[in-house]
């Protein structure tokens, strides 16, 4: 009997919050590489909010994921098998494999790793897409001088933890937002942020204005929301916004309605969205840099690995009930 | 007796829609000016939506007007006496003159203009502020190319009338939104855009789609509420939004809450807010190329003068209601 590829599909487009009932667990018989093909063992799957965009029917800013088709996502791989000269088994990649324990590649998109140096998952969050929008968004859009206030939502996550760290090497006072007292000692005493305001609080706005004396000149933007509103009502003139992603809305069936944007007028804020995947021209500048800066322990991350590819439905649901911390990472 | 000056003062901030009995009339006897001084007679006084904003206690991007101050304005004046050697009676200036009949000035910001060439209360429009900021919002940050769609909101008005017809020079697909056939007869018929959406028609988001086949590349935002978020569902990847007011949002006590930004990271969005003060460099270049294209009859404009500064509060009011057509004035 040949060896099994374990996958999961999308079973049902979610209404509102994603369910582990949207998902479906496969298995279909491992095929062989073509002439010029690859077969990967996926090791590790990296779960990410955007992923939630993928499994609507409306356009996004990339093609949905048909039903019955295996969820998108990256991963973390080894060649097992190669009839590509390009590639020998043993050799890890990273790859965009999907939610499933094999997948072939004629090789397109699959950049070496080397997991000497850094652990493998590592390539997924802090030295990975995450990373580099991390580090894109500050440094490219919203530009943080020397003394300037940076707000980070999200701040405990796998890009926010970054942004707020990048922001404290560029020598800002830098305030997170996160869920809870764990999430928020955590941004302040393991990743040395100035503070961190849990967005739970009953009165956002007024904790918001307590930690930000000098207002709010870069707000890097994951969530949106309530939160967004409370940060533009303390937004400096001429404030950037980088904006990465409004996890807030992602479930939202009836979505928020932001009611300070009249402060784009008087304070003339930009707020300017981004994918990184739009600019893989940078993608070497920002993966060195983030290698050197976390070599030299300027930045720190964490994750969240839950074993068992069956369980990523289970720990997706979750990472927008904000159950994890760092990095969310399924080691298949 | 001595001649006297008649003024326009805050007489107390309003609670949502500004009201007449917000204004209050003085008359002072007329002061002559000092060594270095000019008293200059105010001819026409520009109504602005951006006033509404100096009404407010709360810090906007200027400094509020104070109970019982001059409400602030730019006007077209003569010299009518002068004790400094840079201007001559009976020469013409704009002015920040505000709402009253004759003002002292130390000739700081004051601007001669050639009124046989171009009407006088032009420079209050086409010519002045409006124009210089309906050509700096598409050309320096929505950057129209030939073949993309615009969109200006209050498209009937004295920035987005001069926003539209540049956007067209530009060889734009232009859709105007404006209150009302009327307006949006003139829009279409005098103005020459390709369309004009009635904000008041039931279902906005289905007629913004029918006149936007193509999704929207750039959006003139004079505006905000429930125009945005139906832009916001129809703008393509990479859309850009100069935002110049919001008009909707400046007399509300509850303010419309704006539920499709996630548009902004999905499309990567740009907002960015402006005010034309900050960029005084440029006024030059755009006051000649507006002379010119208006002088070609490209830009066409119609001006709403009243008459009396006894009415400015009346016609204040009504700016709000989409009472004028194109610029609003008042003749002192």
């Amino acid at each position: 009997m040949p060896e099994m590829n374990t996958q999961i599909v999308l079973a049902s487009r979610p209404q509102g919050w994603v369910e582990e009932s949207n998902f479906r667990l496969e298995r279909q018989p491992l095929a062989s590489p073509a002439e010029g093909q690859v077969l990967l063992r996926n090791h590790y799957l990296s779960l990410d909010p955007y992923m939630r965009g993928r499994m609507n029917e409306s356009a996004s800013y990339a093609a949905s994921v048909q039903l019955g088709e295996v969820m998108v996502g990256e991963t973390i791989s080894e060649v097992v098998e190669s009839r590509n000269p390009k590639f020998q088994p043993g050799e890890m990649v990273s790859a965009r494999a999907g939610w499933q324990s094999y997948a072939l590649s004629d090789g397109t998109g699959l950049r070496k790793v080397d997991t000497r140096r850094v652990p493998a998952s590592a390539y997924l969050g802090a030295v990975g897409m995450p990373g580099v929008t991390a580090w894109y968004g500050p440094l490219k859009i919203g530009e943080p001088k020397d003394g300037e206030t940076v707000v980070v939502s999200a701040a405990s996550g796998a890009v926010g933890s970054v942004v707020g760290q990048i922001a404290k090497i560029k020598g800002c006072r830098v305030v997170g937002v996160a869920g809870g007292p764990l999430k928020c000692d955590y941004v302040v005493k393991e990743l040395g942020l100035d503070a961190c305001i849990d967005h739970r609080a009953p009165d956002l706005g007024k904790a918001l204005a307590a930690a930000t004396p000098k207002g709010i000149d870069v707000y890097f933007e994951n969530v949106g929301g309530p939160i967004l509103d409370a940060v533009l009502a303390r937004c400096n003139p001429f404030a950037r916004i980088p904006v990465c992603g409004m996890i807030a809305d992602y479930n939202a069936t009836e979505r928020y309605g932001v009611k300070n944007l009249i402060s784009v007028v008087g304070n003339r804020l930009r707020l300017q969205g981004f994918i990184i995947s739009d600019h893989l021209e940078i993608w070497p500048e920002a993966l060195g840099q983030l290698a050197q800066w976390i070599g030299e322990g300027r930045i720190k991350y964490r994750e969240t690995i839950v074993q068992g590819l069956e369980n990523a439905p289970r720990a997706f649901v979750g990472l927008f009930k904000g159950e994890n911390l760092g990095k969310l990472v399924v080691q298949c």
